[in-house]
Formats: structure tokens, sequence, C-alpha cells
């Protein structure tokens, strides 16, 4: 079984060792360089541009202004193409833009010989700009007499929305308002509020592009390496066969790369000096305000609940911003309401709401969890209120609501097919102590107080039926008998190239060592790929994997069959060609590569290759349990033990998916504490965009973190495997918020956690 | 039709604008550089080395000796790997070598970080040697009591023989011996000697090397990325999965990187230093001296014929020089003879001996046409000769002997399915005029003298069944509807890329141009090809691109089906679907192609992959017709006209074709007037191993070269096309001698036709 065992990461080795080679190293001898020119106004017009003295820079090559980009609108959302016209993404986009939409807009670009001259030149470029009114909310952006910012759009600022509803056949109320109306039950009102964070990928968005002949390649740190070769395609208006993207190792991407970022610029800039490489590199302040963050989303939340704890009726109003480009358009808001309504499903009536609005903020995308972890602050703070409220324990309360085996979603038929939801809670409150410390932590006075507190989630696997799930893989025989593996799908740092070489290995009957997998992905070569994203990688490309994998097992044992006695019933196990018969084996893989390579007689280079199209999704679940301490008078929320407990089906590879965990845990801490993007009301323009600013917590800031599972074998994944990618960033935000709860008694409605808020509430308390 | 179209090269735009890549273009930053240390004794042992003040030069990073490195014996020609032990290639190699078997043999090599800091290392490494006996000449190292030049081996020097005779069942003689006695025949006994010669490709080999984890790359100029990546095995002793080639655009090759020449040590080097990359380029001299080059053969021939020109029995022996290492071992020599069988094979009995011996030159190995030159050298001296002596015409007595339509070669089974020989022939001879140029040129006297020579030759097409013929192609569907094309066989300068999409489109029913080739090889990825040689790609690949062509427009109709009525009768034509029986396009490639990635109800990323084995084999055919001037007291050869004319089946793309004949006519009027390797007979040494006392003809040097074709359809070629890559390099230097021989009477016998050749045979004759 290669499934199960913590085998090393396949690129550890390099990593570690400084040997893995990220686009950095590729970037050829004499490569020129890009910088972008951006607004200094958040929404306007560029009326006019000099680039006179700009041009006069030694070294500059040539300068690109928003009047010289043709006009293709495209998309940047990392989505699957959509051959139905009405599904496709917003493509609102412009390679730069005179119309400008937030600060730090791009509206021209330099090339130069070095990074030197074109910043200065960039200096020098002389903008005289309209301003316009901006908005940094999506009520101001949405308010009746808002300028359009994008009026070529009839959206009024919206970008989309989604309202759903539970039929009421049956249920004895005509609408969810009468359940709520009804007096019998409990009301619950919940304001809430999440957010802009970033991503902060160690690696900022890098890529450079070449041509050879008519066609553009383009390298760069993506998640998507097909979806970008269709964006610049449309960004450039060139047919998409004519672009090729490599993507070497990344330094991380969480979602931030599930967008086309600047590759379509660097692949236009590439055109314009002849087809020399390009360079195109952001800083971390680019990264901030240029790339995309995680939404803030206002959250209304309503329940109607029975003295037991049980939930009757739920509601949920959220409002995502999206800032100046539509990206993800309302998808994101859209799943963190069906997120809503998947946690606690067995309800009356529940009603869904799902807004998403331009505004003048950096744009906002996907980012690992996409809008659950939003959905989990609101819900999953209301359910430890309502637990309050009723004196009841909050595990009591959840237990009697969780979605059980069975349940099917009413609007996109997503099924729960496991669920081990009940032993993960019960195992993290065997590991926190629940009861002990709740007893403990009663009635507490004094300047530091202790909690515990905890929160759930459930997250799906991939994209369907929403979108597409469809992914091909590829496996080649060696001369040694050994096996490589290529995929579309990529290793983001996530360890998905060590999954995949497990899951082929085990479909083939070889040794997980023997399969070599092709980590870099050339759109030129590698088989058709979607792109890391929505925790499919294990799901969707493991069906693959596991497809091809069967194929090439059948080829090698036909190529056996042609060698060996007629009678003999042949297995693959541990490589070795073995008679099932006997037991033992009969012909080793190596001598079975070297005469298919080499046979006078017949020939064959055993590869197989298949697409595989997934047609079913399935949920995980989870929960993270908190321990901490909080400093009335500073604010500051110390946490002294947390857990994190999945049901993530069979778990592929177990030190890799606690590693995930430990990950997904770390960036829900920063952002249930103290990260969040700051704009200033005066210019529109980003206040904290670094890293010395903006307050990511480091290892010095993070308590251990543990991490448990329960299995469960999944009828639907392709070896009983579920997502594990994103649901570990969700539950820590609001386990920590129910855990201040706890210790202190105050409800916080708005991330993050920081101590000038705890501070601000604790005062308002008169507790401090 | 694609097929018979003068496409443009598809390497051409980036290869004029100087944008095509090669090694020298890969080679990343920071990249360390090794240079080798060079014996300067041509035979002998290393007793001891002294690094001492090496290691202090300021850079050095690491230096390996000949006591340093691993004892795996490898074999380096560009063979197909045998399972057959008996067939394997000698493997007489080591990476640095202590017994030291030619002058400049490689003994040790430093790591630097710069050129300069390595070769100022070099020659800081102080050797002490013991000498041996060398040899220059097979005679003198097959001589008795010569000292072994590989001890290990038990073959007196004697690396490999072939003798064959035709049986003489039913000719009415015993043996062939009675048949030159028998006094009713004219008899004829020359002795040929053919010069040593290099290949002078622009980009001498280059390679650099790295490791990921304990996989090793080597990106390479070569000609054969997969047996490279076996030797690299075989030399370091690491499984064959282990080692990675890719190949990018290479600046010629001919044969010389038809052999493994520095990736083994480069693969090594890069192990010693942690895995960081290292460089190997060798300079031109150490191409001329370490490299390979063209085996200098002594050829005896022997006929008997009759007075109408008819040959009635035919022997050669033919002795080939093949310097320190075996590289190809007998073949080249063995081919030699089975040419001078085949050319004109219809006698009472002919038997050929083919012997090749270690000798202390450098190494020679593969060069365009591997044998075949020499054997024209000697056969078409041998037809003029007796034509002069009966007095005849030696078209006459050509066209007597040259082989027809159903010949098959008595030992190798090899065909003549399809031959226009006899019409090449007149062809030439009408473009020439020749029979008005004989009367011309009748009873000359005076300086300068005028003359028409003419040769031909038969040349096979690729290995069978001397050795394997496999090939793998890929064909992958873009979402635009154009299609990517993966080979393992290599484009080095041929014009092999353009040829193979012109193959696909015609298999499939696409447009050359929506075949984007891939044309880098990665042995990670690409489908098994075993490399550039013996004119093989257009037939054997021809053959893989056709199956998989075949493949891939089935799996592209079996879509389209499913898109269209069900009655609908389907063909691709030009790259779009078409219903045959309406005449017209039902659906683009382009229409297709986006649902068959993007459709939510069947998703499929359209592939297709095959392996092709060739068991035949066929003979084109040719000839060259040369006028020129002699001058006779200077002893220069001035080419006034010349053409080749040639029978290569059907002709894929005939600008291309015509461009592959010039630059063959060009290299064999270098190996005819100038060009070859001259040894010092004191030390061993080369002595003009550069560009300045090599006398490669430039194109100052060069007359216009006419090219005409004699279409036939060969029945066993994927496109009805034989070989073309290697025959144009032939018959020049012959049809020089010939016409020399017609000029002025005289008769040579060795190469080159240089001036000082000439004028000392002109003064033996009194004619100067």
């Amino acid at each position: 079984m290669e499934i199960g065992r913590s085998v090393r990461r396949v690129d550890a080795p390099d990593k570690v060792s400084g040997k893995a080679r990220y686009t950095e190293d590729l970037v050829p001898a004499g490569c020129l360089v890009a910088k972008v020119k951006h607004a200094t106004i958040a929404h306007g017009y560029v009326v006019s541009m000099d680039t006179t003295e700009a041009e006069k820079v030694p070294g500059v090559v040539k300068i690109v202004t928003c009047f010289d980009v043709p006009k293709h609108g495209f998309p940047t959302a990392g989505h699957p193409w959509s051959v139905d016209k009405s599904h496709q993404d917003i493509a609102d986009r412009n390679l730069l833009n005179q119309h400008v939409r937030i600060y730090n807009d791009d509206i021209a670009a330099v090339i130069a010989e070095n990074t030197v001259a074109a910043e200065k030149a960039i200096n020098l470029i002389k903008v005289e700009y309209k301003e316009l009114p901006f908005y940094l909310t999506p009520q101001e952006a949405l308010a009746e007499g808002a300028v359009p910012i994008h009026p070529e759009r009839q959206d009024n600022n919206l970008i989309g929305s989604l309202c759903l509803k539970t039929d009421m056949a049956g249920t004895g109320y005509e609408t969810i308002e009468e359940v709520f109306e009804d007096e019998k039950w409990h009301q619950y009102t919940g304001h809430y509020q999440t957010a802009q964070v970033q991503h902060c990928h160690i690696e900022n968005p890098d890529c450079f592009a070449y041509m050879e002949h008519d066609r553009i390649t383009v390298v760069s740190s993506t998640q998507l390496p097909h979806i970008t070769r269709r964006v610049v395609g449309q960004a450039l208006g060139i047919p998409w066969g004519n672009v090729r993207i490599i993507k070497p190792y990344i330094g991380g991407g969480f979602g931030n790369k599930q967008d086309v970022l600047y590759e379509p610029l660097c692949a236009f800039l590439t055109t314009q000096v002849g087809g020399r490489p390009v360079r195109l590199i952001t800083t971390r302040e680019e990264t901030f305000q240029n790339t995309r963050s995680r939404h803030a989303i206002t959250l209304d939340v309503n329940a109607a609940y029975d003295e037991t704890g049980r939930l009757q009726a739920r509601k949920l109003i959220a409002v995502a911003n999206n800032g100046g480009y539509a990206s993800h358009g309302n998808a994101i808001c859209a799943n963190c309401v069906t997120g809503f309504r998947q946690i606690y499903p067995d309800n009356i009536a529940n009603a869904t709401e799902a807004y998403t609005a331009y505004t003048n903020r950096s744009t906002q995308g996907a980012m690992r969890a996409y809008g659950i972890p939003q959905c989990a602050w609101a819900v999953e703070g209301m359910m430890d209120d309502i637990a309050l409220e009723l004196g009841m324990d909050p595990i009591d309360v959840r237990l009697r609501n969780i979605s059980r085996e069975g349940y099917q979603d009413p609007f996109n038929g997503i099924q729960v097919h496991t669920t081990a939801l009940a032993e993960c809670i019960k195992k993290g409150a065997e590991w926190i102590e629940w009861d002990k410390k709740r007893e403990e932590y009663k009635n507490q006075t004094g300047n530091i107080r202790h909690g515990v507190g905890m929160a759930i989630f459930s997250y799906k696997a991939g994209v369907y039926p929403i979108a597409l799930e469809t992914e091909s893989a590829r496996m080649i025989m060696n001369q040694d008998g050994t096996a490589q593996l290529q995929v579309g799908a990529v290793e983001i740092g996530q360890g998905a190239d060590t999954a995949f070489c497990q899951m082929a290995a085990e479909a083939v009957g070889m040794k997980t060592e023997d399969i070599h997998i092709v980590s870099f992905q050339d759109t030129d070569v590698v088989p058709y790929g979607s792109g890391a994203y929505a925790s499919r990688q294990t799901y969707t490309t493991g069906g693959a994997i596991r497809k091809v994998g069967k194929l090439f097992r059948e080829r090698i044992l036909e190529y056996a069959h042609e060698l060996l006695p007629n009678n003999v019933e042949l297995d693959i196990i541990d490589g070795q060609i073995v008679d099932t018969r006997l037991g033992k084996s009969v012909l080793s893989m190596a001598d079975l590569a070297e005469t298919a390579f080499y046979s006078l007689e017949h020939s064959v280079h055993i590869m197989a290759e298949t697409t595989h199209q997934t047609k079913t999704n399935t949920l995980c679940f989870g929960c993270t349990f908190v321990d901490i301490d909080v400093d009335m008078a500073l604010g500051t929320v110390q946490v002294n033990r947390i857990c994190n407990v999945h049901d993530a089906g069979k778990i592929i590879n177990p030190q890799m998916a606690e590693a995930q965990v430990h990950g997904g845990m770390s960036m829900c801490l920063g952002a249930a504490l103290s990260e969040e993007m700051v704009f200033d009301e005066k210019t529109g323009r980003l206040l904290n965009g670094n890293l010395l600013d903006y307050k990511l917590p480091t290892s010095m800031d993070s308590p251990e973190f543990k991490c448990m599972f329960i299995e469960t074998n999944d009828p639907t994944g392709p070896f009983g495997n579920k997502s594990l990618g994103e649901p570990p960033t969700i539950t820590a935000a609001p386990a920590i918020r129910n855990a201040i709860l706890n210790a202190t008694g105050v409800k916080f409605f708005d991330l993050p956690l920081s101590p000038q808020r705890l501070v601000e509430r604790f005062l308002e308390e008169g507790l401090i």
C-alpha cells in the first residue's frame, strides 16, 4: 500500500538544499526588466501622459502607456473556460488602464536593460489625471447615485448576486419570514464583518516572457498554467495555441496565483521588443496592492431556534467588497453562502443572499477556502452566542445541528457521502480537556483570563457541479523500469507531487520511489489540467492518476503476457510482475522495460495518457479547538493550545497532511488576531501594504499546532480521499472568538481580534 | 496535400533572427566551468599526478583525476541498446583515463568558477607518464608484436572484422578466387586510401549538467537524447531513469554527436560538486582531437569483368583506422563493404572483408554516410578505370552493372523496391552536357585542362535489420484546435522538424501551419526515439508520425461524431471536419477543440501517442556529375559545374531537400579536395586540429550546387519517401577523381586530391 504512507516529500531534498528551480532561477541572461507605472489616484482617468524625460534614461528600451495597448477585455479568474457565454468570467480587465479604478492601478510600463533604469524612468513619466469619487465599501459603491466604476457595464457597481431560498412546501409555513416571526422560536441576529487580508506567499508573483517565431512563452509562478495560456491569448487577441506557459516550482500561491496576474502584460511587452525576454516581478508592495486579497464580507445572520438549541430557520445576507476589478466575480461570496447552507442544513427553511460589489479598493479574489472562512466567522460565532443564550454547551448545540450522512444540498446536489464530524469534535474536546476547562474557566476576574473555544466546518472537493472538473495525466515507462508521471495539476508547495506519486504507484502496483514526477508544467507538452485550486487536486487529479495508472498497468501486463507462458495469471506488486498462482515474482519491471524498449521482435514504449472528468463532489469536515489567555488590559490573546481535527477521508500521506494542516492553522491565526489591509479614507491608498506594517504572524508568534485525523473512506474519492488543502484555514478565527467569549463573556463580530479592538470592546463593556 | 510542398522551415525565423536557443543560451547563471586536462603523449600510462598548485588557483572548486573516477566501462556509439550481450557496443571507455591511448587523451578535469581559473589550474597540474610505442595506422597496430592499446581486451588491436562471400552454388566456380583466375575475364586491382576528416559542425560539443535530488540532468548538443541517457547511466553506474537529457537546437552534428561525447564526464562532475550546474564545452581543438572524425580506410579492390564492362566478380578488403577507442566498432567499415556489395550487385561472386583496428590516432566514429563515401571512393574509381581500360564511356559501364528493382542483398535481405538511378544518370549527363564535353575534352595539352566525371551511389534507410528501428510520437490537441507534435527524433539542422510537421498534417488532414512541433527533446517527457542518424528520420520517425497522425485523426473524428448527427460521414480536410456527402465543412477544428476541452457532459483532451517499429529497409540512389578545370602546374582543381541527381522516393519538401543536398555536396567537396587530419609521426599529435590549418572549404571556395530529383514512390516509405540526409555527401569526391582522370589521364587512389598530391603525381607521370 503506497496510500497512507508518510513517504518523504519528493521535492524536499531540492527545496532544503536550494536546488529547486523557481521562475527567478530560470531567467535567461540578458533578460530585459519591466516595471509598471502605477496611478496615484483611487478613481478617475488618465488624461495625458508625458514620457519624454523617461525615454531619455539610458537603458530604457521601450515605454508602453495605457494609450498604446490593445483593447481586448479579458477576465483573470482561475476558472475553467465555459463554452456558455453567460457563465464566462467578467472580462473587465485591460493590459493597462486609462480608467483608473484603484489606487496604484497599472497605467504604463517601462522595459529597460536593468531595474535601476526602469525605476528611474517610471518616476519620470508625467501623468495628468481627472479624478472621480472613490468608494472603499460596497455600501458606498452600491448607494444610489454612486459613480460607476465600470461605466461600460450596466450593473451600477453590483458585480453579481445569488439569492436562494429553500422550498417551503410541507413545512407548515408560507415563507421563511413566517418562521422567524413564529413566537415559539428563539431568535438570533448578528452583524459580522471580516477583514481584507492578503495571502503573503513567500514568492511574489514573477514571470518572464519571450517569443519564438510567432509564439509567446511565459514562464510564471502560477497555479494555473493552462488557464493562463487561455487568458494570455484572450488578452492579446491571439490564438491560444500560440501561447506557451511554463510553471516551475513556486513559492506559495494560496489562491492569489489562481488569478492570471501580470502574465498577459508581460507577454504583451515581449511582443513590443521583438520577442526579447522581458521579466516582470512584482514587489511586495505591488503584490499587496495590485494582485489579489481575501474579500472583506459583511454578513448579516438570522436564526430561529428552539430551547434545545435546534435550528429552525436561518438566513444570511453576505455582501462582498470586491475592489476595482471583477476577478472571481460573485463566485466567492456565493460560495460563502453555500457554506452557510451546508454546515447546519436541517432547518425548516433557510435563505441566503450573496452580493458582490465593485469598490475602489485593491481587487479581492481567491484565497484559501474561497469565502468559507468568512462564512464560518459568522455562523460559528452565532452558534456560540446561541449556546450562551440557552446556557448550553456549544458542542451540544452543534451536535444537534450538524449534517449527517445522506444530506444532499437542494441547490447543487452535493451530498454528504461520509462524515466523522461528531468523532472529530469528540477527539478535539478530549485533547483540549473541554469539560474540565469549561468548568475551570467559569466566572473569572482579573487581568489574565482563560478560555476555550471551538468551531467546525464542512468543505467540498473541487468545483463540480458549479463548473467543469477535468484533468488529464500521462505515464511513461523509463528504460530502467521506473516511470515518469506527468499531470496538468500543479505542485504549489502543498505536496501535490508527492501525493500524485503515491497515487500512481498505488494504481499501477509500483513503489512510490520508482515514480518520477514531472513537476514543471509546460502547456506545450503536459496533459491538460485546470490548476491548483478548490482543494481539487487529490480529488479530481487523483481520479485522473488512478485512471491512467490502471491503463499503464494494463499495458505493462499486456506486454508481460507476451513474454511469459500463456497460462500465467499476472499482477504487479511492488514493481514486480507476479504470478498470482505461484505467489512470486516472475519478471522485474526493469527486465520488462528493457525488452519492451529494445526488442527486435516487438518494441513498445509503454505509455498511457487519459482524461478524467469528475462528476461527483463530497464534503469533508473538521473542527478547531483552542485554549487561550486574554490579557484584558493589553487586549492581547495568547493561544496556549490549539488543535485541528479533520475528516478528510482517507489520508494519502499522514506526515504531509499534518504539514498542510499546520500551514492552514497558522494562516487562520493571522487572520484571527492581527491581519487586516487598511485603506486611507482620504486617498483610497493602502496604508500597510508591506510586511512591516501588515501584521503577519511569524513562527515566533505561533503556538505548537496539533493536528489529528479521523479517517473515513469516501466512496467518491479516487482513493477514499476528500479535500484537505483549504479546510485547515477556516475555523481558528471563530474558535478564538468563542474562546474569548468563554473567557470574558464579550461577543466579537469584527475581524481581526486585534488588541485595539479588544481593548475598545472591553472598555465599552466596562471590564477594564 | 502537405507532402511535397515547399513549406517554410519551421525553425527558420528563429534561426535567422537569433532567437533559437542552443545549449549555450540555456546555461544557468552561476554555472561552474569544467576544463579537461589532456595527455601530452600518444600512448602510455599516467604514473602520478600532482594537483597541489592547481588547487591553489582562486576560483577552483574541485579537481578530479583519472585516479578518482569510477571504473564502469561504457560504450559511446549512438546505437540502440541491444539486449543481446554479443551485439552490444564495446564498452572500452572510462570517464578519465590512466591508460593514455591518444595524444590529448582525457586524464583529469578541473571545475572552477570561471574559465580563466579552470585553464590556469589545468596548466598547473603536473603529470608523470610512462610511455609506450604508438601506432598511427592499422597496419602498424595489427603487426605482430604490437603493444595492445586495450590490454584488457584479447583482440590484439583488432576491434572487429566481418568477412562475407556470396554463395558459389550454380556459378560453375568453386571459389571466388577461381573467377579471378579465369583468363576469360579482365582483371582490375586498385589500392585506395581515404583520409581522416572531421565533421566541422559550427557548434562545438557543449553540455551542462546539474542535479535535482538524486537525478542528473544533462542539457547537451546531441543527436541522441535517449541513447545519451542510457550511456550516462552506464558510465556512472546509476539507474538510467535517474538521468534526464535535454536537447535544445544544435548547430550541426553530422554524426560526431551520434557518439556520446563529454556528457558522462559532465554528469559525473556535477555529482562531485553537490549537484551544482557544471558546463563542459569543448574548444575547436578538442573537437578535432577528442571527439570523433571520419575513418581513414584502406580499400583493396579487385574486379573481374568482361569486354563489355560487365562485372563478374568483385572483392574488397577494407581496413579502417579507428583511433584509440572503439566508438562504433567495426560497424562503419562493415557498412562500407556492404555498400560495395550493393552498388553493382549482380556478379558471379563477390567477397568482402572489413577490419577495424585500434590505433593511437584520435578516435574515428560516425560521420555522414557512415563508411559509404570511402566505399564510393574506391568502387567509383574502379568503374572509371575499367571504362578507360575498355575504351568505353563510364556511364555505359555503370548502366550495365547497376542494381535493378527486385534485387535483394543475400546477407541482410535489403531490397531495391524502387530505383530511378538510370534516369538520374541520364538527367545528370544531360545537365552537364556529358557527351559534348567528353568529346571536347579529348587529347588536351597545356596547363589548364578540362574534365567531366561522375559517380553513383546507393544508400539504405535506417539500420534495419542490422539493429533496432523503433520510434514513438505523440500529438496533443491545443485549446484552439491547433496541435502539438512531439517526437523522440531530433532536429539537428537538417530540417526534420518541418518535415515532421508536414507528415503529421498530411496524416491527420490538418494544415502544416497548425502543427506546432516540440523541437527540444527532454527524455523525461518526450516519446522514445533513438536519435538522428542513418538517414532514418523521415523513414522510421515518419512511420511513427503517420501512425500517430492516423490515431489522432480517429480520435478527433470520434469526438466529432458525438457532436454531429448520427448519419454523417466525416473526413478531416485542411483542418476542417467535412461531411463527405455534403462535401463541405460542418465543424472547425477550433470549435471541436473548445467543446472537447470544456464540455460539461464529456470533456476529453484529445491526445495520441504510439510506437512504430520499422521492419523494412529500402535503397535510394543518385549520382554526381562535375565539370572541372585542373591547373597542372599548381595542382589545383576548379569545379566549374556540379550537380547531384537523387532518387529519394517521394520528396517531402522540395526546397528543404535541395538545401540538404547542397550541404552534402559541399561537405564532400571539402573531403575531395582539401580536408585531411595530419598526425605528427614523431609524437602522434594532431598537427592541424583547428580551422586555420585544417582546410575546410568556405562559401567562397564553393561552386553553385545544382540539385535535381527523380521522384519514385517507395512502397515501404511512410509517405513513399527514401533516405536523403546522408547520400548527398557520397559521390562528389570520386566524380572529381574521375574528372581529373578525364582531364589528365592520371588515376588517383588517395584522398584528398590536394595540390600537393596532384603535383607529385603529375611529376611522376611526367606531365609537368
